[in-house]
């Protein structure tokens, strides 16, 4: 059983924490968060304790990994400083919001050698990563073209939106992995229109809720990605990706398989899942099962700091074209 | 081109008119109803003449052929006497309602020797006869059961139901036809239960209104039929057909391809067709196609006199064990 | 915490320890299997024990209730050692094979006065019991009619087969406790065909391997069931409920929602699963939840004793049904 | 019955004739090909007559309208001739693929005063109609995104590139139509990328064989459209348009409504249509209706002349985005 602490009892940490709870190899030994309350809470619901201060977590030499969900500005310190501890870290996406901030993360990290991933949860999905799979067999042959449709139900709090680095950081980030993911390659260059049309109040705090995107990737296939903060029925997440000898798509999950025949119209279902931890569920487990694979074999897991960075990179870039109205290289 | 003449000028008579009008290899020459003003407006929408007496169609004889879409009680007699004049017949379903009138008819037309088919329309319905293609294809391996959904839109007129001879014989006998054609062998015995759940006063025309059917094929396979006389999202028309190696299922074609995503529901489409003659307006263009093409070859037509009989045997039996709480033997 | 004893180890017994071990509310204490070899494995594999006889667990005063996963002939002693023992009783289906053995169950049972729930976990299925309470909720108006389609993915051990009561008290009981579960009522007369067409030998062993089923329920409305032993894409279990304003569908859940377009066809999903342990996993859950709340309520838990009966009565009206060739009144 | 007289007998002219031969209200008096056979193979599938020059046709004062579907080069003249002959004009788009010289003919039809229609056929499928008639009913509120996605199933003839206008005005050019129709506004800017994936040689004409698009429109809402000279599937054509209050969707059409479960998979339909005359040939007659209204009741046709320009405009303006890899406003 590898020893776990959990840093953040939020919406996040606190499905972590009861993720880890029910592990069969793991065990959640301790949760820290800013606010007791919630530390408590979180504890209480899994059986585990909620301490004090960061070090009592990190200093706890039986401890083999620490998970990160807690707000994205403080992720670069605490996997310092687990890193240097010794610990394996998971932390949740993105690594920062700013790109130097990262690259001084990565740094610490090298040097400390410890494994590191992070939680590009979708790669993980059932229907995404058959999607995956299927494309790696060849089925549909050479890739070509990729839609990626990325709906949230609802706009996060306000209060939220200033430090969450914005629409492309903070929500598409998992898209631009997504995308790298199944092409598997790079996109060499960028372009992005975005819009405030849900929200005006989100466009007053400096940010957009709308935006599309097209992606050209090192072998000359071409990525869309459309997104927006709010959707009306549900949370609705598609990919669609064509190739040379046909499309594979990975559908939205239904909340039941129940179908309305009836004088207003045919085989309607019911809206599909509202918030993410539903709709991702089976996702968040399964890569709990990766990393503790990872921390096992000694073979480093997979996403990892390189995937969090370069998906990180692709956020500036599209947000650079959204602003100047030109194509954007892609850094490196 | 051939030259045709049309007994009947209701809504399925009309509507043949405008398909024979249509046609490219047949002329609608007369058309005759024992309603002078039907006649005339099914004439007039068709570029034909309305004719006053079965005589003057008949008696015509540059006519090669007729079409039989009077009421049902008609059918024997027009089937004899354009047989006896030498015309190919098409005729409506059912030929008779009585057995013994049928048999009657039969040999009449067996001495004239002139080609005959009747309308089991649905055999032409692309979906249905992509479904019997794939399954004569050995898609699925040895057949093994089949489940047929038959439910109309909307009951018939009360005045009809007393003449029509009954829920089995007029609505249902389309899906007997089906069951003989899909499994291309006889149903040897058949139970079947009855009820009026749609409207009491088609009970009180001494008939009924839903029912379902067991039957068992020659070879072992067993199929089921379930019936309405009303479905309140459309003319709901479905087969599945299951084998060793799997299933066939022809599903309702959709008015349009339009599907809808709300709070109140998602996938959702309109309902379907509410009328036989949207619903199968291909097949009722098709089976004109295999009249042509049988009388041009010289092949007889296919459904024939022998199908319309064999229906109704099976209409027969099915009736006799809802009465009776047997299993009932089909006739020969 | 309920403390749990679990009688049998089989596929389904190991099934049930597995749940009971990560339920948050029952404590598995000890299994019991006639192969001790078995009861070990289940214990290893949930941290449990096993034990070598059943008075180990019936005389352990602790103990609040049992699961009985023991094969078919044994439940009936089990389920009265259990009761006499002041024990909570949850049952596998069917009770027994044998009806008089059922009430002769049912009178100690009810002397004791233990609560009792038996294994119909379809009801809590998540599609099907949305599809009840649409039903419930009125959104198709008056029930009419039912197609229940039940299909296997492969048929049992020969050797399961003479000790299993037969294809309709083994495999469809669960479509019987289905149809009384949506309608709401009672069928009052049935007829049935079967056939062999899987594997003679099932038929060699004196049972059958497909059958259809047609019902009468209390209110005239008619209720359909389809099944075999062996389905070649899946496991195929799908409910459509149709009413005055109205159908509903309980589709099959898919392995994922990845689709496939090809040359060779569009829209193409996974086959189904292959076992009713992975289809119908989120079920046998659920009903755990049930019989806690029931324990912890004093609510008796549904469905209990009456309804295992009643879905055998009906098994035994539709076997006698196949046999005679006539409609059977169910018994009381 | 309008007198019309037909340019151009290629395979989409071929199509017309048949359409316009089968109109009710509309009368094929004469067809004019620059290949005398090809307008003979016409005439005689239609029961037209073949002429030998354009002034045959523009100098029979009794010709109400005549239909363009020549190769585009020549459009703009014939257009021209044919409104200072007086006579109502159909014609198949693009109405040219140079700006300046469209704009000279609209100068000649607008001092001719003449009824023009462009051949923006995609407008009046059913699926697409119904699309756009809920999206203006306000069933999912303010519209803010739309995804269209245009795959042909093979490219046309290496030797038809170089004339066609490239891949933007000849092909995507439906989609720039099918944008402005539903929005029901225009676009402000365009941002485009463009590959040669398909087949090297259409880049070594010059052209590309795949595109993505995203433009803004006036309002801010964001459409997106990708497209391709081949699909393996078939003829690949979706809307799917996202608003405030959900997402209506124009799937594609099924070529029929068989669906295949085997081992090997489930739900498979057959693939799509192959050819665009299949695929859209309802609305390549629902067309012919808007015409034949538009002339008899004196209102414009619509899409009209200016629909035409609009549509190249936009084309413009994303070939040179996707060119100099910058936003590009779209001219007026």
């Amino acid at each position: 059983m590898l020893r776990i602490g959990l840093f953040g009892a939020g919406r996040i940490g606190r499905m972590h924490a009861r993720n880890l709870a029910a592990h069969g190899r793991m065990e959640l030994v301790g949760i820290y968060d800013v606010n007791p309350d919630a530390g408590a809470a979180a504890a209480a619901e899994t059986g585990s304790v909620s301490v004090d201060s960061v070090e009592s977590l990190l200093g706890d030499d039986t401890l083999d990994a620490v998970f990160i969900s807690t707000s994205t500005s403080t992720h670069c310190e605490l996997i310092e400083r687990a890193a240097q501890a010794g610990k394996a870290v998971f932390c949740e996406k993105p690594i920062h919001v700013d790109m130097s901030r990262v690259d001084q993360c990565g740094a610490v990290l090298a040097a400390a050698g410890v494994p590191f991933q992070i939680g590009f949860n979708r790669r993980f999905d059932p229907g995404h990563n058959a999607l995956y799979q299927a494309a790696r067999d060849g089925q549909i042959g050479k890739l070509e073209q990729a839609v990626i449709s990325s709906r949230d139900s609802i706009p996060p709090t306000l209060d939220f939106i200033p430090s969450s680095g914005g629409f492309f950081r903070d929500m598409v980030i998992h898209d631009f992995d997504m995308a790298r993911f199944l092409f598997g390659e790079e996109p060499v260059e960028v372009m992005a229109m975005s819009s405030v049309l849900v929200d005006p109040r989100i466009g007053e705090c400096g940010d957009v809720d709308s935006g599309m995107v097209v992606m050209r990737m090192e072998s000359g296939a071409l990525c869309h990605i459309n997104g927006t903060r709010r959707c009306a029925y549900g949370y609705d997440q598609r990919i669609e990706l064509f190739g040379e000898r046909g499309m594979l798509v990975s559908a939205n999950p239904t909340r039941t398989n129940l179908e309305r025949y009836t004088e207003g119209g045919t085989a309607a279902r019911d809206p599909l899942h509202y918030f993410f931890i539903e709709r991702y569920q089976e996702s968040y487990v399964r890569q709990l099962d990766v990393f503790v694979d990872a921390l096992e074999s000694g073979v480093p897991p997979s996403p990892g700091f390189d995937d969090g960075r370069r998906a990180l990179l692709i956020a500036d870039a599209v947000m650079e074209s959204a602003r100047s109205g030109r194509t954007v290289r892609v850094g490196d």
